[in-house]
């Protein structure tokens, strides 16, 4: 049972992560210094090199096998490997079995599909990656029109920013909305707080607006 | 004079600065990677902690004397301290007399107004710290209401996310606007085209909407 006033947040990384599907939510968690701990976790000790070259360092490995309250998951061009890698897999599913709360961000979500953790689960991915990312979870009910999808103990966002508005409804959940707005107005976000806000499925031929007519 | 084709990109760090401050411009560079180049330029070798804990591997150190084309001043509780420091005021103005552009997010506006560089400029900053900012630099003309502020070479942001928008109006003025358009579609990003948007300036008691009938 976690700690309500201080909860573990393990951050995955992996070469080519996704930047701001790491930082976006980071950066949240961080405005509450008091009730959030970031651990950078992933499978060998050192530093390891996001999309387009900055490297963070790791504080958590996952032999270590300590468990998290909170996993957050991103994506980035490097999911094409890692959903492959089953080591990573094999972590996700211990460390989501002993955490109150599973995130994901972007293609993330593939990451979470491939270890089994989205099967018969609603969830979202990024909407410009749709097909190579759904189709690493036919068993899960992908939901094409969502900036983020919560279904019980499995938040997963759509591209990028949405980590950002997702990780704010986590906060909302786990604090109070009041905290969530705070949080939002201190990083002067503009915080989409309609999980079916996304316009970016129309833009990428996704979820039409107006109903077909079949 | 830059290569319009690659440009190198100097994002400083320091400890406490900002997550998003950083890694919001980041992502946006990063989705571009044929044309930008990150380095990651601090005082000294090694890695620094961001706010919230997560520590950043430095590419370049001041001392390495090495010329970028544009530069990005994250703030964060950390420029309290910095705003004290005569190396990286030194620094600034070494490398901005040198690139094509600067640009700075939050209280990063105040390291800026501190190297001098503000100087009889217009400039915006954070408005949930707009007192101590702007305290930086009288000589600076602040704008009160602004989500970013563009006066010549000089870019300045609001607070933390609103880094994100000022870079993608930084991507559409160095390329054209179909591209800082597709980055923003890939991140699914909400961009605020307008410069003037900026709900937050009320929310902190400045700049009222309706004109004042003095």
């Amino acid at each position: 049972m976690s700690n309500p006033n201080h909860r573990t947040v393990a951050a995955l990384v992996f070469p080519e992560f996704e930047l701001l599907d790491l930082y976006g939510p980071l950066e949240i968690y961080a405005m509450l210094p008091e009730r959030f701990e970031i651990h950078i976790v992933t499978e060998h000790a050192g530093t390891v090199a996001g999309r387009g070259g900055p490297r963070i360092v790791v504080d958590d490995t996952f032999s270590d096998g300590r468990p998290y309250d909170l996993l957050l998951v991103p994506g980035g061009p490097g999911t094409r490997r890692e959903v492959d890698n089953p080591v990573l897999s094999g972590w996700l599913r211990e460390a989501a079995a002993r955490a109150e709360l599973v995130t994901s961000v972007c293609t993330g979500a593939a990451l979470l599909a491939r270890a089994g953790l989205l099967d018969g689960r609603k969830a979202t991915t990024n909407k410009m990656a749709w097909d190579w990312a759904t189709a690493q979870g036919p068993e899960v009910d992908w939901q094409a029109r969502a900036r983020w999808v919560e279904d019980g103990d499995i938040f997963t966002a759509a591209g990028v920013s949405a980590g950002i508005d997702m990780t704010l409804a986590v906060i909302a959940r786990l604090t109070d909305q009041k905290t969530a707005e705070d949080v939002a107005r201190m990083a002067e976000y503009d915080w989409h707080r309609d999980p079916g806000w996304d316009p970016f499925a129309e833009m990428a031929g996704l979820a039409p607006q107006a109903p077909s007519r079949t």
